[in-house]
Formats: C-alpha cells, sequence, structure tokens
C-alpha cells in the first residue's frame, strides 16, 4: 500500500508513522510537484494540507482511494470528482479548535487591554496610565458558526465570565453557549453583541451571508473578528461599515482575496487590524493531524469503517 | 458622621452611596490638597486610593477612625502611624484579580500569537503566515504569589490547559493550581516553568526576593512577568538577565522606580516590553470598590465587625 504525502513532516513524525504501520510504503515530498509520478501511478493513500489538488489530478490518480486533508478547510478541494470517483475523504476537523480559539481570546484581550495604545507609548517612552482598560468580564460575545471550534472559544468565554450567544446553521445545542440561535434570527442578536466572532467555513449559505443590514444593526462599539472564511462577507461592503464607522474595530485574518493586497485600504486602516490567515497556525499542528490521520489508517487497514472526519459530500465539510 | 473622600467618583456613584447612607454626611474631593481642614478637623472616615497620606496627616487628622483605601497595594500607607492611633484601614483586595488576570492571560497570548511580529508586518503590508505561532495549551505556568489575584490567574491558566503551579508565603493549597510550594522552595521549580508571574506585593519578605540565580535557573525560553511591585527584583539583577538572554522575554508592568525614567534601557530592549503600571486598571474598578465600601459603612454603622478586607497590621496587608 502506496502512502504518497505532499507534506514533508519532521523526521520525528516520519519515523513514528513508518514504525507504526509497517504495512504501509510511505513516501513523503514537499509539495505535490515533487510527488509527481508517484501520487499519479502509485498513490493509495494520500496526504495534503487539500490545496494543491485539481480535478484533473483526481482522474489521472489511478490508485487513489483515500485523501487525508491535514487542514478543515475543504474549499479548494475537488470534492464533485472525487465524490464521482468513491474516494474516501477525511480532514483534520477538530484540530484548530485550540490554536483558534486562543487566538481569538488573545485578540480580545489585546482589544480591551489596550495593547496597540500601549506599544504606540512604549516605543515613544511614554509612562501614560490613563488609557480606556476594559474587561471581557460582563461583556457579550456572539459566536457565528458554533462547532468544534465556536465552542472551544464560547467555552473560553465563559471562563472570562462573558455572556455568550451564539449562531449555527440548525440553532442545535452547544454545551458553552448561553443561548444559541439558528442563523436565521442572526440579525435579532446583533445589537446586544460587544464581541462578534464569525469562525464559518466557506460554502454556498455562508458565502456573502453577512450584508450592510447586519453591521448597521452591531452596537457602534462592536467588535468584529473573522477568522473563519474572507467570502463572509464582501470587501466593498466591511469597508464601507468600517469606513461609516458603523462598529469600533474589525480584526481580520481572512480575507475575498488572499494574500491581501499591499496597498489594500484595510492595511492601514486605524480600526482595523490585519493578520495574513493564521489563527489555525501552531507548532502543534502536524502532530495532532498525525494523530488523526494514524487512527484513519487503522480504520482503513482494518476496514471498520471508524474513520474521523470523513467528508460528507452532500454537506461539503 | 462625616466621610471625607480624597476620590471624585463619576456623579452616579456618589449619589447612589449618599442614597443608600443617610447617616453619613459626605465629601468629595479631587486630591487630599483639595479636601484639606475637612480631611484634618472632620473626617471620621477617609476613602482614599492610599498613596497621599503622610504620618504627618495621620497624626493631624482627630477625628479619623477608619480608613476606606481603594485599592491593594499598601506599601504607601502609613500603617504605623494608623496602629498607633488605632485607626482601622480596609482595602479593596480582591477586586483587582478579574482585570489583573485578564491582563496576565491577554499578555500571555500576545507573547506565544506572536502579536509583535504580526503588527510590524502589518505597519509594512507585508503577508507573512510563517511566524512561529504558538499556544498556552500544555505550557507550564507558575505564579509566584498565589492568593486572589494569583488564583484567578491560575484559574484561567487551567481554562487554557496550562500545568498551573504556584508558590506562596506557607505553601497553603489552592483549589486551581496543579501544585504548591512555600517561598523557600522558588528555585527548585523554576526550570520547569514556561510562564513565570510574579502578582507579590511589596513587603520586607518580598523586596529583592528574585537574584541572579532564579533567572539562572529559569529555562531559556521562560517568558517573565512582572505584575505586583517593581522592588521585587533589583532592576540592574533584571537587565542584566535580559542582557544575557538568560530568558527570552519580560513583560515588566512595575518598577524600581516608577515612572520607568525616559531613556531607561528597558524600554527600547527587543526583548522587554513596557506598560505603565496599569495591569489592575479598569473602567469597572470604582463600582466594585464602592461596593466594597458601601459593605464595610454598614459594618462601621452597626459596629458587627464583620469587615471585608480589614488590614492586619502585623502582616501589613
Amino acid at each position: 500500500m502506496k502512502i504518497v504525502s505532499s507534506i514533508l513532516p519532521p523526521e520525528e513524525l516520519r519515523e513514528e508513522v513508518i514504525r507504526d504501520f509497517p504495512e504501509g510504503d510511505f513516501l513523503f515530498f514537499d509539495g505535490i510537484e515533487a510527488a509527481g509520478e508517484s501520487f499519479y501511478n502509485d498513490a493509495e493513500v494520500f496526504i495534503t494540507y487539500g490545496e494543491d489538488l485539481t480535478e484533473e489530478d483526481i482522474h489521472k490518480a489511478t490508485k487513489l482511494k483515500w485523501i487525508m486533508v491535514m487542514s478543515a478547510g475543504m474549499d479548494e478541494m475537488p470534492l464533485k470528482a472525487c465524490k464521482e470517483k468513491g474516494i474516501l475523504i477525511t480532514n483534520a476537523r477538530g484540530i484548530h479548535k485550540i490554536p483558534m480559539a486562543e487566538f481569538a481570546l488573545g485578540t480580545m484581550l489585546g482589544h480591551v487591554k489596550q495593547r496597540a495604545l500601549l506599544a504606540e507609548n512604549e516605543k515613544a517612552e511614554v509612562w501614560n496610565r490613563n488609557l480606556p482598560m476594559e474587561e471581557l468580564h460582563g461583556k457579550t460575545l456572539l459566536i457565528i458558526g458554533v462547532g468544534a471550534i465556536g465552542g472551544e472559544i464560547a467555552r473560553l468565554g465563559k471562563c472570562f465570565g462573558m455572556k455568550v450567544a451564539g449562531v449555527n446553521r440548525s440553532g442545535r445545542e452547544n454545551m458553552w453557549t448561553d443561548r444559541i440561535f439558528p442563523l436565521s434570527q442572526l440579525t435579532g442578536i446583533l445589537p446586544e453583541a460587544d464581541f462578534i466572532v464569525s469562525v464559518l467555513p466557506s460554502t454556498p449559505e455562508t458565502k456573502h451571508l453577512l450584508k450592510e443590514k447586519h453591521f448597521a444593526a452591531m452596537k457602534s462599539s462592536a467588535v468584529f473578528m473573522n477568522i473563519g472564511r474572507g467570502d463572509l462577507v464582501e470587501g466593498k461592503v466591511l469597508l464601507s461599515a468600517l469606513e461609516k464607522h458603523q462598529i469600533s474595530h474589525a480584526y481580520l485574518d481572512v480575507f475575498e482575496n488572499e494574500p491581501l493586497p499591499e496597498g489594500h485600504p484595510f492595511w492601514s486602516m486605524e480600526n482595523v487590524t490585519v493578520t495574513p490567515h493564521l489563527s489555525s497556525r501552531t507548532k502543534n499542528y502536524l502532530p495532532r493531524s498525525f494523530e488523526i490521520f494514524k487512527h484513519n489508517l487503522h480504520t482503513y487497514i482494518k476496514n471498520n469503517k471508524d474513520y474521523m472526519n470523513a467528508i460528507d459530500f452532500e454537506r461539503g465539510y
């Protein structure tokens, strides 16, 4: 069984998986181009970040049966072709929750603790204690897209004494939110929120979901954070809301077009903080995703259907 | 009963306390100079931040029986004179725990999430996703001085999946720390810590407690944060440890001499972040401390000894 990877993990991870699975014939490459014919002619199992496959690749990969995507984002995967060829896809959904929730809480704490002003004053060697220091405690956090990641953000929000509301597709309960609503009721809950954090994936349903009316419904003191996908809101809609100061600040980790081009107004706007789509990045990323891969490789070998994070082609995630 | 305050709180707080206590004759001033003779001749109760009283003031204040310090720091209070004159002191100990714990966690999250680098890149409009993003999860946090504030930092550390060790005077248990040690065992536990946070007050026992050997015992990757009092470590000892890169970074909110003078090396060192003694600052500060004052004023009027945060002159806090 040829297992081809377009991810070249550190040596210790490679050695571990090779040792644990003598059934596997592992080939690790740095990128799909480097894998080349090994991928097209031999790979039964393919390990990827999910950003390097085309429809054509899927059709050309004659022996491919299972793709392990070491990521949660499925938007660059040729799902239709995989479905047609009956290829199993599993992903690393769930491993993002710790780094992303830490990123979200760190961003919110940086906001209330005036970190940007403090850094300016430090640079100027100015001792100024009269900053409007606030707290997360008692504030209302609204999470748009409460699944594994949103639930972890909710849990941490509760640890900080926040009031946590959530929105998800179905309005199904989450143990960490105080209140949960279906997406259809989003506009009604927006006026209560001090922090609005979106972790929604990109699906036909979530694309351009946030409109002008949603920003108009937010508090002028509200903070909007997007660590899900950039196409949640059209760039021009978001830009206009920020130019009109309909909200206080936007923390944007994702954008309609990535990388965000140099010169884009978001880079320099006072009420926007730009980060380069890295909320889920962590040194623990590959070790955690290899744990899921190893579980699924056991499953694949035993053929016992006990896969973690198998993709449902109908839902698209 | 004349109640004199050198703190001028917002009108709504003043009106509330005046309404709740018709027995009190309240006089609010902006600073002790403004209070003047009202303090010396009339005040039975005095409300202060605890930074404006001299020994002489205490001896001159003929009717003074109780001082409510709207702070937790007692280092600028003329305790000896108060003890001699049998003046009750209560303080606002405990209200710092929420803002300080949020400040501490926000600082640690800013560190692991590379906020300084991200801000630099944003300024230069550089999209660089290859930053060494880390997590609090799984890291070891050592809290020096586990009382109300340290306990709250410990609780939040546990929420983030950190291993939390603590040190306090007695080694008495705290429900949020995994392990706790007496101060005498500090050196032995230091090599394990990824984050070392001191919230110790200034007492004869804690002054210059941290020596060269302590920094030598820390991991070179360790982060040291002081949000307690600046005299925990001599400036030159700390400077030397940082110049020698014995630790990775110091986040300093307190200093031997405050304000930290312009031109001090700490302001511009790459591995030091300076903030101007404001970890406990919060918009919720006065409302919370007035809750304690009101509780204690009920106690004072009923004379039922049920004071919150009465100062023990032997311990000094």
